[in-house]
């Protein structure tokens, strides 16, 4: 004689909770065999067990309830298509969590590189490796102020790409004898990219550049306008005095010390200019 | 002069909804910098926008609002120790998934088996590969009736070890001249194992088999208790009058050929015996 069992017994043999059970009847996946007109008990049958166990698996392989319930009417065939498709599914949930992971290494090493400026106001220098940054060339924006929304812009073209977005920004400009922060013109601003993707959608504004990997000299200091010049001018000096050939370009990376949106906003800039190899 | 924008236009730019703003405002994540008391808009500096990146980029990276809540108020350090975790949290993610994508590559396997069996009532011969089977001695159990209460056991040490289950199901029995049903004693009751993972957790009637790879002697048919015993009696016949030598032992595997509860169940059996390899 074939058995049968109560709620709380097959949610026993199973694993299943009452709760699970009731609602797995509710929306129709699974129902008892039996239910008593009187007491309003469910009983199910030994062989039911069995429909629960296809249940189980297809959710474990990541099956909505929903799907499950569709794939209840599929041929053997049927089940063996959806779990082709399944199958991409889970491929492509395996390659975005490649690229976060490759996002949280950068992330981290970002952070590792902020933590280690210890020196302030200060020229120090240091090896930097390549990395790529997305720029936008801004229309005659200078040093003394830039609008975030730049930034934006440059974030939504990552966003359309599904791809980490670099809370750190930058900007570069020429290195040249300056009188005023106004006269500072950037060329570029950029936010470093934390993918190694291609990324396509650019406007013609923007570019993806790399970095070069190599020897810079670079001062670091909590920024504010008034005091800006005088660290860059700390930073010529060193060049001149040393003689040292490097390359024209500024690098400017501003990085938060706190994350906070509604404490006072404190950043610290890092300018930094790259050496020349000598031939 | 900072820009001031409205919740629409903040949408704008950042690509968030102003829905989502609104909550970002109610649980405290992001507040706007003014609210007009009397039309009770809402207003935000372009400063801010920053701190926005900063959740977007978090949010990315697999954080929870809740936890991106607390990492506001984070040193760039705290920070660092988060990504380190959270790069932990990816790295469980993506080795759960390869799991799911083993099983499922296993799961189609079976199914395209199933599939292949288009011969009924038949004996035929097919190349099998090795398999993994986590089996259970059951007491004193014929092959008239198997109660799916045992194989819910199986189920549950593989759902302790949070791997995937089979939703099929087999059984082990002595390769000998039976005159009734009742006579064949299964001495392993048994489900096929979807993972490569190590298998702990097994009670003393329980154990890890590898089933051998090579040439068997089939036959499949729609099971009924009555006809059981006239089908394997067709396999034996084909052994002896082909004059094979055998390893002495009947996998019998169940296979539903509809997944859902209500319909009336039907199994395919195979009985499957592996032909000795002639030294």
């Amino acid at each position: 004689m074939e058995q049968h069992y109560s709620i709380g017994e097959i949610a026993k043999i199973t694993n299943i909770s009452v709760q699970t059970l009731r609602y797995y009847d509710q929306i129709g996946l699974f129902k008892p065999s039996y239910v008593d007109r009187k007491t309003n008990y469910r009983y199910y049958k030994d062989s039911q067990l069995y429909y629960l166990d296809i249940i189980k698996s297809l959710k474990y392989l990541g099956t909505s309830l929903d799907k499950i319930k569709e794939a209840q009417q599929f041929t053997p065939a049927q089940l063996l298509t959806f779990l082709e498709q399944q199958e991409s599914v889970i491929e492509e949930q395996i390659n975005r969590l490649v690229e976060i992971q490759q996002s949280l290494f950068k992330s981290k090493k970002q952070m590792q590189e902020q933590i280690a400026i210890t020196v302030f106001n200060e020229v120090y220098e240091k090896e930097e490796d390549a990395f790529r940054i997305l720029t936008i060339a801004p229309e005659r924006l200078n040093a003394s102020y830039i609008p975030n929304s730049y930034y934006s812009s440059l974030l939504k073209t990552l966003e359309i790409e599904n791809t980490t977005i670099s809370s750190r920004y930058g900007c570069m400009y020429k290195y040249a004898a300056y009188e005023k922060i106004e006269d500072i013109m950037y060329d570029h601003l950029f936010t470093p990219l934390l993918t190694d993707r291609y990324i396509t959608n650019l406007t013609p504004e923007m570019d993806v550049q790399t970095t070069p990997k190599g020897r810079y000299i670079c001062i670091a200091f909590k920024f504010t306008a008034p005091t800006y010049l005088e660290q860059y001018q700390k930073l010529r000096h060193y060049i001149e005095e040393n003689k040292l050939s490097v390359i024209p370009i500024v690098y400017e990376i501003f990085m938060p010390t706190n994350y906070a949106p509604n404490e006072t906003d404190e950043f610290i800039v890092e300018l930094k200019v790259k050496v020349n190899i000598p031939h």
